[in-house]
């Protein structure tokens, strides 16, 4: 039994890591902090909680009490894991930043996409990309984890086996993203209301979107090199969900894809490649940790189409960050993450 | 670990149960019958369960393989477990039936409302209805429960404490329940259709629904005597989730209602009684095998409203055939339904 | 042609009024107002109305261009109609207020509900509540209309032709209604995000509600006699319409209620009697000015049940305010207002 | 004024039809035909009817009686109008027919793609392809147009200015679309039920759709060769619309983007292109005759970004159909077809 801690849980990732948490066999939450919330219990804020976690209340942000925990997860704006992130390490508490802070390796970067400078680039080069599927092994080791953004998550496990195997034309690669609502956080904006975004289909950030450089940096180390990649993300009315549709010239004849994608996720334990000919729901992973993908490659043409579709909040956020914790600390990869989906 | 059989796994009901019953910890699902679906695997018609249940197929009925199970699941159309009940308690297997057939206890009313004769009016007797609430003790020791409707489910546990304690007057009690489109079922109908039935409301059924006798026998178990209930469904535009508000006229001074509510549930599992001035949301109970309540008298008047909320297809239906099995089998109560609900 | 303004013309109500004036052969819509978007073109605020109104911007809020109007609509939060309807009907322009300012005669009783003093009493006498189905020849001559609610003019419709007739019993009727999420406005709220709002159904107000007073004193002028109403809305998850299941308790043997329903509405253009037996949907009024009914006696006993659903944007508020305008300006009342309901 | 009928009318083509045309000064429906709903008066299937077309109930198909009107419009299963277009004809009654057996000008084509030999390719050569920014004056002296589909429709008006200006790489355009259920109809399938179809995104048909051969004829004709498309389309959990992604590779310096678009379409009625950086919505032409457009260029690279949303029963089927019918019988292209989409 670990003792974690959660930084910022009044947001959609912080109370799905309670949700998932409460069925985790090793896992105790000694703390979770919301400045706005202080004294709040969390039954209060989200009564799907209510008689789980009774004792437990949203506290002023504390670094001795977090320090005090084995693991804290950021579930926070861009920049407060900069700040909070070293001194916990340094007392050696280990940290899972689901925000961007620690994705993008070139803090240069990270400063023209965020729009300010980056506050801990010295930690940069220890910071391990949570994606377990490309860097299992430095994630056991690991101290800090960045874990991938949602839309990332989707687009890289759907192209990786084709970019490692070299297949297609890594200089045009297409991903055409659909998310759900929460992937716009809980704020209170007007975009995001019902009477809104109910009934009704747009793409946002056609002309360049926050994931782009990460997707880009996570696709090249598969590719072995620079990739370009156009990427439009949808907003589409539902709660939950990503589906990417994922389009990639092939280059040279790509022999059995389906048995291609097989292999490369056999021991997998979060992706699922579905038999030839599928069409992935999204509803069909809906609370759990999984990515779904097909691949097809239509008239036999030198087009290939990859769907892949997780749960933004689990796969692409939370789960993914429990996912982390427990190769961090040698649990059972699955370690309250066995739930099926939520369907219908 | 018990072998259980499901009988007629095609419908929400039923992948609802295999949904549940993947996280119990002392059940394995032995057979699953569907006539229609014969050898289907389950993740193939229902992908959420890809990756657990692996060996498993839809089978057609067999009586002596579920006579083999310690207990079988009936979540079938109305009249399928009258056929099949009696041989299977004969062979020693437990019945827990989903459907509507043993939920009244007069055949001749039954019959009235199912259009055609009670066909095992010798099992009434013993059948205990599922609603452990009032009659955990009854359920403990049953060979045969029938599972409560989703409505009546809702309606009874927001009742029963004024009724029990004699408040209000029981000739004259009103329902008005909203329910999401799976409790219709999974049939391919028009008036299910997301383009018919989302961004829209309607009653149905206000002349007369099969749900009434039940709840009325149940409120009058409750009453001590015959109750008078108008009961109004709506068709609600959301997946799952049934909100009941219940209206009755006090006919004495009631006291502290919150404290009447508070303690007539305070030892049950799965009934979650809110704080004073409360409305409960159906999402705080997505998946999750709970009715939430708060109880209001608005302007101290003579009129006490209940606001009651379930997730139809769990404690009104899967869930609780899942807490009646535990009780059967001597389980914790909670085996398997302690995973927090599903929000946002 | 007339000339109309339009005061606070950002919310729901006031983009309905300008989708619904496109459409108006007799109206111009001369200037529309905003301290929060002034300058701003109709269309990119609501792309729906690109290529309407190409010339019309948000102005500032300018008494003297708004007396230049024939008509001024007020589609504004309670308080600003106080300040500014005495000096626009002194200029000889006439008011039509969508906001609660002058719903309640009594003063009073409007500053306990609002929470601050009455700003206007002195045009009380002669402001006009604008329900066409009890007050048209008053609105034919009125400077000053007060639209009724969305709630209230559903709860009323459907319950005038019994409380007209006597036949319910007027100590105790309950309105048990169900709204869409445009009802709470296009401010930015956390409820009213999608990702909180939506597969999940809520009662709210259920201890009390600004329409309570409003609808109480409509229903005791159709009454002749005070009214004891419960009134409990709640929050559906769809954009528009309101859904009102009415319950009373006949006092006398009532005669064919159909009949008292369909000759009390025989000559209203805008509200509509079903056959016996149905249930109206929301949608089926959706984007059109009408109020559809259904009036249901459960197994012939003493409960009657009144369906009755409105577009909470169109009869329900600036549907019926154009309507109002039509009566006030000799214009055929259904003027800008024919067009069939969206549906699917 | 004109006459016209309506054969096959009760699906959602067929009401949204009557709903457009109630709202035509110019036309009267006459006639409106059914097997399966003989006798069933319009207003009794669709209740937003009820109140218009009072004497108009659906009757059995009957050559004579359309043969009387001067215009029949087929909203039919494909192969029905094969069988009745060129008696019509004969009589000297114009056909605009929906569906898509005039849409592909090879009888071969249609015969591969529909499964069965097409049933009046002697018509083939005087059917006119229905898309008024293609085919205006084909139209206007047409006496059989095919209406284009609703994907087609929305992809065609979006890369239209590209491939006629030759500016992209025609042999790998790429359209990734995402639908309302409406497009799949309104018969009674599982996978268009509310319970299954909402809160969730999927692609369909990623190997191959009817849709596919009639987009990659039209964009030939735009471009004045083969077009070699990948077509993906997505089922999205809305009733309405379309929203059409289309990438295509810049094979030239394209010099102003958004001029182009904008020169293309200035003169069209039913086109809007938005001001560049612009996302379109698809509630934004809900009930609206309207393709709204946008062009991108991300980063200034090589691949052109093109969104296109339609709402796929009027500019993608009915709104299209008179549309057609306006320029066919001399009218006012925008009779009929002024309302504002209806927003929120």
């Amino acid at each position: 039994m670990i003792k974690v801690g959660i930084v910022g849980g009044t947001g959609y990732t912080g109370v799905e890591l309670l949700r998932l948490l409460a069925q985790h066999p090793e896992v105790e939450v000694e703390a979770i902090t919301s400045r706005s919330e202080e004294g709040i219990r969390v039954g209060d804020m989200y009564p799907n909680l209510r008689g789980h976690y009774d004792g437990l209340a949203f506290s002023a942000p504390d670094a001795e009490r977090l320090a005090a925990c084995d693991a804290v997860f950021f579930a926070t704006p861009h920049g407060v894991a900069h700040a909070l992130a070293g001194e916990l390490l340094d007392k050696g508490t280990r940290v899972i930043d689901l925000s961007a802070d620690f994705r993008l390796r070139d803090a240069a970067e990270w400063a023209h996409w965020y729009g300010q400078p980056h506050g801990a680039p010295a930690l940069l080069d220890e910071a391990v990309y949570g994606l377990p599927e490309m860097h299992r092994e430095r994630i056991r080791k690991a101290r800090l984890i960045a874990v991938p953004g949602c839309y990332p998550t989707a687009v890289q496990l759907g192209l990786l086996p084709l970019l490692e195997a070299g297949l297609i034309d890594a200089d045009r690669v297409i991903a055409d993203c659909k998310s759900g609502v929460t992937g716009a956080g809980r704020g209170a904006k007007v975009p995001s209301l019902l009477a809104e975004a109910s009934e009704s289909m747009k793409a946002y950030g056609a002309g360049g979107h926050r994931h782009l450089p990460e997707i880009r940096q996570g696709l090249g180390d598969a590719a072995g090199g620079p990739v370009g990649l156009t990427f439009v993300p949808h907003l589409t009315p539902m709660i939950r969900g990503i589906h990417a549709t994922l389009y990639g010239r092939l280059t040279t004849e790509p022999g059995d894809l389906q048995a291609l994608f097989e292999t490369r996720f056999a021991d997998e334990p979060f992706v699922d490649v579905m038999p030839a000919g599928s069409h992935p729901e999204t509803r069909s992973v809906k609370g759990a940790n999984l990515c779904r993908l097909a691949v097809h490659r239509p008239g036999d043409g030198d087009t290939v189409v990859v769907l892949s579709v997780i749960d933004n909040l689990v796969k692409g956020a939370s789960g993914q960050a429990v996912q982390n914790l427990n190769l961090m600390f040698g649990f059972d990869e699955r370690a309250g993450l066995s739930a099926p989906a939520l369907m219908p």
